[in-house]
């Protein structure tokens, strides 16, 4: 390290940009963040390439497929995806029954609360304590369960009946028929402007595909219903409508937030059509060392045939409830600001 | 810190456990390190607690429930599952269509492969050679392409076609169809020891339920027959038999390796029972944080009334290819050594 | 769960606020997401609450402590750091040799660059690739290995030489020479309007703390010119005024910025004085379940007493080149908007 | 993916290693687990590399430089740590004040102790509790305060009253000084059959390096004796002796156990050499994606020369408290059984 030991690179000259530095002011907007961002590395620059990215999805030509995982609702993303959907920016949304049904929770009146002061970590004997006072608790955020029973009656007097006449109906046909469900309660009931992403996915004709939907409360009320009626769910049915939308996509790009089934479901479309996504974003926080799909890098679905070779893609590292508003807000300022 | 400011403490004595030392031996036995984590604190507590409720687990009279996710399978761990199955330790599997996809493949001579030296990380390029190359990747183990047309021969020649005349028909009925099918494979064409994880479970009567078959290769091969024939598959069946094993268990315990659907829908069945898991042992490196449910605590589901307030339950935090084979190897070591 | 089962929550009343949802507009500012992020629940929250808390921190009656582990500098964070010390946010600083290292660099001209394609992981032929180039890699930076011979000129020319007449002296010392020496380069040779973070601290009289120099390239070249002189760093000297500044804060603050030495050694300054931190945020991704110092959660501080037990403390998990320039944004635009 | 569509791929030949699938038996011993591991992929195929890799550094040629993160003496690895060094196995170990501190305060007779049952995760009241009654939490671990101020005099009855005559010593005088002292307390009292770790490498003449010795009650307590005495420590002397060492080195390896300053530290020593690392293990659960030197790849040591190009590494992620003892269990096993 020496200057006699120094030797002058072969390099013959680095080609690579220069990291600049971000600078943030009072009063900047969230677009104006994100092209800070771009100056930086690590995870910032991931950020700065993920709005690129998505803004680029956004135009009208794109078909846009969005993966929602696990307790995005419950837990405050509501709005933004059915602010999305209303926007005409989704044409697919895949995502859990536990989104739909505490989307549907809120859409009769329901409430989730913030837990304990926006707390870290979890004790036992606080948790036998929520039990004693049924009250359900997802990370830092509480439900009382006596929802879950106006739910079940929501379910069972608005929703299952028209489906069960036709005995085994698609998933689709059960979302679209929750959605119109709860559009009806939420203006009913005065309960709130929005009434929610499966209400605005119906509005709107989006399709919503919920692959898992028996891993849910919304699954095991379907189920239950199933015992005494002639209804049921058909697993396979709607893959015919989600390949047609990509067999016929010009150009196709996924928003995937975390991962779970909706991610694989929306990457696996692409194995039995001829194209793959142009454009993929996903929002993660789940480790890659697991081996799981849910931590996978999009550059393995590119080994897959999932992406093509070419597409644009970007893995932001960490939480969506954090990052999904942050990369909508300045995807949309882009194009509308 | 100085002795002037020092007032001895208030507590009347410290009533907790003294944390020893972990001492190792060349030639220890699994067994013998378990008993040795238990001296210290840190996930090593946690590695002992989960032999130990694993142990008692496998007394005949608990009845074991299974949740195996992701990518368990091509990654090493199908004889570990299999052989816990016919050594009478599993009394339901719930997995992914990609352990069973997988878990197919071998059956019929297929191979996975120990991809770049055991690495680090992914680059782009890399998996664009991959592409061309027709090799799947997952994480470190690669697959070539070629072996998926001949899992789909054999679902079309051996496994849909017994099925086809009943409609639609439960998923559980898919896997047992498969794990015979695979076992007769096995047998055929002398692949090996172990046919592996559905044909075992075939063989033992252990019912295998995959809630969200259709999010895998599987499942998009069972969609592609059903285009062309009157088979489908009823995403709501298998609840019923999964609700009753855990209605009419004595004493319930599950061990969650990894998390997704098959934990979910493993812990949500005693959302439907008046009973709740008594014991219950997670492997996972999903992290909390997201407030998703595979990285949430089992304090979390106690809240939900998914396990029995005074349950047993540990979570270890780690690698699923590493813990489960030594958590398996010492609770095995405990109950036949 | 039917209605026959149910029964009404003993609960008097549910006292906790409801969580209500995020929503994002074309053009809001920084400071808006935030308050939108106040809304939901999960990491969002914990980001909103670290924007009001640090946003407290920075009325002048409170002595701000910053503490910025690794590699922030390099990565692109060294403008909000040195704007942060100008306008007069930051009575100490901690940090790393690291950060100094790469912070020097720029001043008297280096830069860094942007790595392959904002990539996710690595790969050993391509690190090999790079030795040979001479190119060191830090996640998705680089930088040629040429710069570190100019910063060793550097220092043999204009740092060390004024500290060597006096033997032994404070780490404080050193960085405050590094700091003029910086900002007289970056002058003379024209680099920059920002002459970066020792610069800053040097002309705004803002101490820069650096517990574990020895670890970096900058205390490699100060122990090869100890070799040859009379010159060595004092590793004790810099707790007293430390430990005075804490002593004399009517009200303390922190600012963790990454885990590692400067977190802990920020923290314990407490255990020597009668108060602790009024206020703490800090911004990790170090997992928690290592048991290790730097993903360890602020409650495990107030066991210790580094905290008051009513201090007002936020923990946001995630990439701090993404939440860093976010939290600080948007206390701004509190504080100045 | 139909046979239609199906087109043989262009790879010669496929030239992986097979997958085959790890096997588990009561009464395996930890090296045959290991075995086990190396048919698996994932984590177990790196688990399996690391026991390859560090029983050949166990040869007598090699150069061993252990580092030691965090908290690893307080949760239960100290005996694991001594064996090695008393066994002949470290040549030099590079550690942090906190294990320091925690080994001294078990050599006089304290004692850590088990906190709530095998937990997860925290609250803040719990913590509050704690703190009322005096007790430092570490993770899952206790330590009543009251050891501190025994550790307190222990320091300065023993420890510091013999350097304190030669003014600024070098850390690894004072680390030596007090594993002469914890050997003798150890005894005097009849404390227990292992004094430690500070005692085994003083008796066993292996030197220990603290860079960041000041950021620990270790370095509070040597801080607060220097301000009534000539004491101080030189926080650059150490670097001679480690570097002589890494220079005279055969073949050198390195066993990094966590991450933080004794990792790099443990690297960085071969940026002033000629030469380089030609083993290294990592055991690390910090993630990469923090672009920090805790969770960087080994890969991205190679781009800067700390490894040789052909070292032989591996990275195992996971928990230190587990996979430390399962490591040295096997390499023993292999070497000694």
């Amino acid at each position: 390290m020496s200057d006699d030991e120094y030797e002058p690179p072969r390099r013959e000259e680095f080609e690579h940009d220069p990291v600049s530095h971000a600078e943030v002011r009072a009063g900047m907007t969230v677009g104006e963040l994100a092209d800070e961002y771009g100056r930086a590395g690590i995870g910032a620059a991931a950020v700065h390439e993920a709005v690129e990215i998505y803004a680029e999805m956004l135009d009208p030509d794109v078909t846009c497929f969005l993966s929602l995982a696990g307790a995005m609702v419950p837990t405050g993303m509501r709005r933004i995806v059915s602010d999305l959907i209303r926007a005409g920016y989704v044409d697919a949304l895949v995502t859990t029954g536990a989104n739909l049904t505490h989307d549907s929770i809120e859409a009769i009146g329901g409430k989730h609360h913030h837990g304990r002061e926006h707390g870290e970590g979890s004790l036992r004997e606080h948790d036998e304590t929520l039990r004693d006072e049924e009250v359900d608790r997802i990370y830092n955020v509480y439900l009382p369960q006596e929802h879950f029973a106006l739910f079940e009656s929501h379910l069972r007097s608005e929703v299952f009946p028209p489906l069960a006449e036709d005995g085994v109906v698609s998933i689709e046909r059960l979302t679209r028929e929750l959605g119109r469900a709860n559009a009806d309660a939420n203006d009913r009931e005065g309960v709130a402007e929005d009434a929610g992403v499966a209400a605005a996915a119906y509005e709107c004709d989006v399709p919503v595909y919920c692959p898992a939907i028996q891993d849910s409360v919304l699954g095991l009320q379907a189920w239950m219903y199933s015992q005494t009626s002639a209804f049921s769910l058909d697993a396979l049915a709607d893959m015919t409508p989600l390949t047609d939308l990509a067999y016929e996509a010009d150009r196709a790009g996924c928003l995937l937030v975390g991962g779970g089934v909706p991610k694989n479901f929306t990457l696996q479309t692409m194995l039995v059509t001829p194209g793959a996504y142009d454009y993929a974003v996903q929002i993660t926080m789940d480790p890659e060392a697991t081996g799981g799909l849910s931590g996978a890098t999009l550059d393995e679905a590119r080994s897959w045939g999932k992406l093509e070779k070419d597409a644009r893609n970007a893995t932001v590292v960490g939480d969506a409830t954090v990052l999904l508003p942050l990369v909508v807000a300045a995807a949309r300022e882009r194009v509308e600001g």
